[in-house]
């Protein structure tokens, strides 16, 4: 077995994308040729991920979207991620944080029984919320550090000793056992450096472009390594939604690969 | 249809409570008679509710461990909180908090279809991923101020502006829309009347004591209200494992009630 880092390293060279798709299902949105039920979600899901498997470092299921259908939810999830081929890896965007007992209970279900390589968390409840799925072998967690929604800086931009709190967390992580990455938010570019370089090394997932309007190239620049890399941008509706009709897996295809090239072409 | 904090105070005064029974339960842990299955787990959280039903203010179920069942546990917390008595607020403590159309997603899937009274939410992604849940009519949102977990101060308990993040918090939801609950830990017992006095009116929702060795006296002193009451003491471990023998939900009432005894002596 091979950690969370190398793991999407080497499918980022593969695929040459430093593209994460994010799977948000919604009923409301299935394109033509889909049922309107869980089932069809997951059909969805699955043909999401055939289709644009070539061109994508990894896939991030929000776990919300999938638990608004109720009982079928887990399974529909499940499924879902059981398509995608084994060398990519799933990061599970549930941004939990808990005490030490339940935080152990959803590693168990995220890692143990969903089997994914990495789960975003909030630090606001500090260390021990968030290292059991920091230390997991293999496995890592994703801590919210800036966020991508227009009311983040609120609490995340607090001068704390002299900087916002945002940059504190990300310091944090770096004194904290096991594998760390950040989420840095697209709609905060110019941000986006100032944790890069506090964190050099560190994975960023990065939210935000598309329907919430974050700048790519801004994002890409700031956010890679000095190596290259390590800036994973996210798209969700932007390419899973990209067309309505019967060929919105091939035309997800197409706007996943346009953005990839896009990411190539800036690093 | 009344608003969560008359329906919290109607149930408290009836069964002259304030005490929350925490249900997380765990498969390992069954009590003899109960099947270790997805369904036992169930009828033990039934049994548990039917016991303790007249001694308490408020249940508390921890999505995290009934995620744990995988696809059985949305049933499971579904079949637990129709359990519940109408007259009893159920507050679900899922500790969420994400972006605008996530939020919805979820507050949708958990007032929506569960049909819980208020939600627990992280306050680091700031306002508007937490108003959906305090805005939605008669419901609240229980934000995490200051939990009993030992690493909760390393976040929580920055300086910014001269006083703790944890205060700040209390502060900001004062200025927010909707219903607010504030998450105050009895590990942290001396902060609890720091809390207090910013928030004088608020509904505390106390973890932390038992397992967990947090202060009773001082938490029902410090937390509660002038006027009395609104300081929502939790027990979990303490009340639904007390025994593991058959007798389990006799004496698990046997410890709610006791600790009922003790909150009522206290205010």
């Amino acid at each position: 077995m091979i950690g969370f880092n190398e793991k999407l390293d080497n499918a980022a060279v593969r695929n040459r994308s430093w593209l994460c798709v994010g799977l948000d299902p919604v009923v409301d949105k299935m394109p033509k040729g889909i049922a309107r039920t869980p089932s069809g979600v997951a059909d969805f899901c699955q043909k999401i991920i055939e289709a644009t498997s070539g061109v994508v470092a990894a896939y991030k299921p929000n776990i919300a979207f999938f638990e608004a259908f109720g009982s079928d939810g887990w399974r529909v999830l499940s499924d879902s991620i059981a398509a995608v081929p084994d060398h990519i890896p799933v990061l599970l965007d549930a941004k939990r944080g808990d005490i030490g007992n339940t935080v152990k209970a959803y590693a168990e279900a995220y890692y143990g029984v969903l089997g994914v390589d990495a789960v975003t968390v909030s630090p606001y409840l500090g260390r021990d919320s968030v290292e059991p799925f920091a230390t997991w072998p293999e496995k890592a967690a994703i801590v919210l550090c800036l966020t991508s929604n227009p009311s983040a800086v609120e609490i995340q931009g607090m001068e704390v000793a002299g900087e916002p709190l945002y940059l504190r967390v990300a310091r944090q992580t770096g004194e904290w056992d096991g594998t760390y990455g950040l989420v840095v938010g697209a709609t905060k570019a110019e941000m986006i450096g100032d944790v890069r370089a506090v964190s050099p090394e560190t994975v960023f997932l990065i939210p935000g472009i598309g329907a919430q309007g974050g700048d790519l190239e801004k994002s890409v620049t700031l956010g890679a390594r000095k190596s290259g890399g390590g800036a994973l941008i996210n798209a969700s509706r932007g390419v899973i939604y990209a067309s309505s009709g019967s060929d919105f897996a091939e035309v997800a295809r197409v706007a996943a690969e346009d953005l990839r090239v896009q990411i190539e072409a800036i690093l």
